[in-house]
């Protein structure tokens, strides 16, 4: 965060709140100026610590500052791209918290007068809960953070700007492609995110909910996101998750046929398989 | 549990060991008589306070007890109701643990002299750890327990004392037929699971776990559970799971055209439905 003194923030619900309230906890100096649509919502942001300043709108709010986050659901990226460009100055340094990669680095290379200071991120934290009220300036801690910076040949001074916000937070940072990041958050997170929407949406059918438990609490739990964040990932990351919900299909159908033709040591097969990965990678995560 | 002294569990890992521990911790005074095939394991349920005797045979153990429960995969089963009918007298009142009703039913009506004495019991209560060494007297507390009294035509005497039993446990009761139990079971737990397995493997093949978050490990938290287990499972409820993946595939095929086509209206619609459905449920849970 060397040479930042102002942080101007896009959107401050849950990510935007954190962020500020993060950079905060460990102690930055500078100013943090939080931009919402609705003025009520950004002063709620103020009230609670989030930010420091309150503004509606995005020119005047990034004239004076050297970093700027987009962290509103992604279907707004394309106009505060728009809005930073007419705004931009040499020394502003973007970065967004999109779930969704390849396009939002293609937005910014058209969009952007220079896009080499633009630095995809995807802070990878959230909660399924919404709004500033439930901002943790922890939320970011030891989570991982992808950086996409091959997306818009990034520079190297942007790329170590954004290293140092997530940094600062106590994120973990990795880099991938646009495309490679795309195509494994399909298989984790939006992929996984559909299904729980189906299986929440089949169990009612069939007036099954007043028998759940926690097991499919947790197997759904994605499922109470906001429904606008996630049709945007869902739009933005289209062909990647359209890919993904092929194969869970093909899966699905050879695991029914499975049972269906009584092959059982090929469904234990499967089951134990997917625990084996399961539990590798928990304990990874852990040690 | 009135005119109970002596209970028989038949498998002494989680949730055997659970009932134990529970009954123990609810103030009950007679006697829990252990069954375990291996010596080992049962010797280590008694020495964890799960149970005060150990055995590693039915006959034995149920001859002088008054209720069993059968705790085991439930592809042990039909051996034990086999080996209870061998030590059966008229005293013993028989239910178990099982997550799939009508087979256990019909096999119970098959396998033993007097099947009112019968009743099936589904406490939806557990967990994806395995063994006594994680069984948890509070396991069972607040949870809901289905009862299929009329897949064996159940006395009263047999429903109330099985009733007394996981009332004793701290469960909420509620009766089905098997045939829905079934039903209701392959959409709120069976199905899930499947799905479970399916996107781990799915992440897996894919290289993608490495930057799986915390969404990722709800979603999949089941699909650490045993193997042996939920194949039991699939088995014994495989026409309702068979029924209920038709059903995931039809609607995951739906998702995708509507995502291909770019029908992205339909696609907000539907997480919106989801996430109103869910919370509505788990407000319910809470109130």
């Amino acid at each position: 965060m060397e040479g930042i003194e102002r942080v101007t923030i896009i959107g401050t619900g849950l990510l935007g709140g954190s962020i500020g309230l993060g950079l905060r906890a460990a102690g930055w100096g500078g100013t943090i100026i939080g931009v919402g649509r609705r003025r009520e919502t950004v002063e709620r942001a103020k009230q609670l610590g989030c930010i420091d300043e309150a503004a509606t709108e995005i020119g005047p709010a990034v004239a004076e500052s050297q970093l700027v986050v987009m962290a509103t659901p992604l279907g707004a990226f394309r106009a505060a791209l728009d809005a930073i460009a007419a705004a931009d100055h040499d020394r502003l340094i973007i970065t967004d918290v999109g779930s969704a990669k390849q396009r939002v680095c293609d937005d910014a290379k058209l969009a952007l007068p220079d896009p080499t200071r633009f630095v995809g991120s995807h802070p990878m934290a959230g909660s399924e809960k919404q709004g500033p009220q439930h901002a943790d300036a922890d939320l970011f801690r030891g989570r991982l953070c992808i950086l996409t910076p091959e997306g818009t040949a990034a520079g190297e001074h942007a790329i170590a700007t954004v290293s140092g916000l997530w940094r600062t937070l106590g994120m973990r940072l990795t880099t991938k492609t646009p495309r490679e990041h795309d195509r494994l958050m399909a298989a984790i997170s939006h992929l996984p995110h559909a299904a729980a929407a189906l299986l929440v949406g089949l169990a009612d059918r069939k007036n099954a909910l007043g028998v759940a438990a926690t097991g499919f609490r947790d197997t759904t739990r994605v499922a109470s996101g906001d429904p606008t964040v996630w049709c945007d990932i869902f739009k933005t990351n289209r062909p990647a998750v359209v890919e993904a919900m092929n194969e869970l299909i093909e899966s699905l159908q050879d695991f029914r046929d499975m049972l269906a033709d009584g092959q059982d040591e090929h469904v234990f097969a499967l089951l134990e398989a997917a625990k084996g990965a399961r539990d590798r990678w928990v304990e990874g995560e852990e040690a």
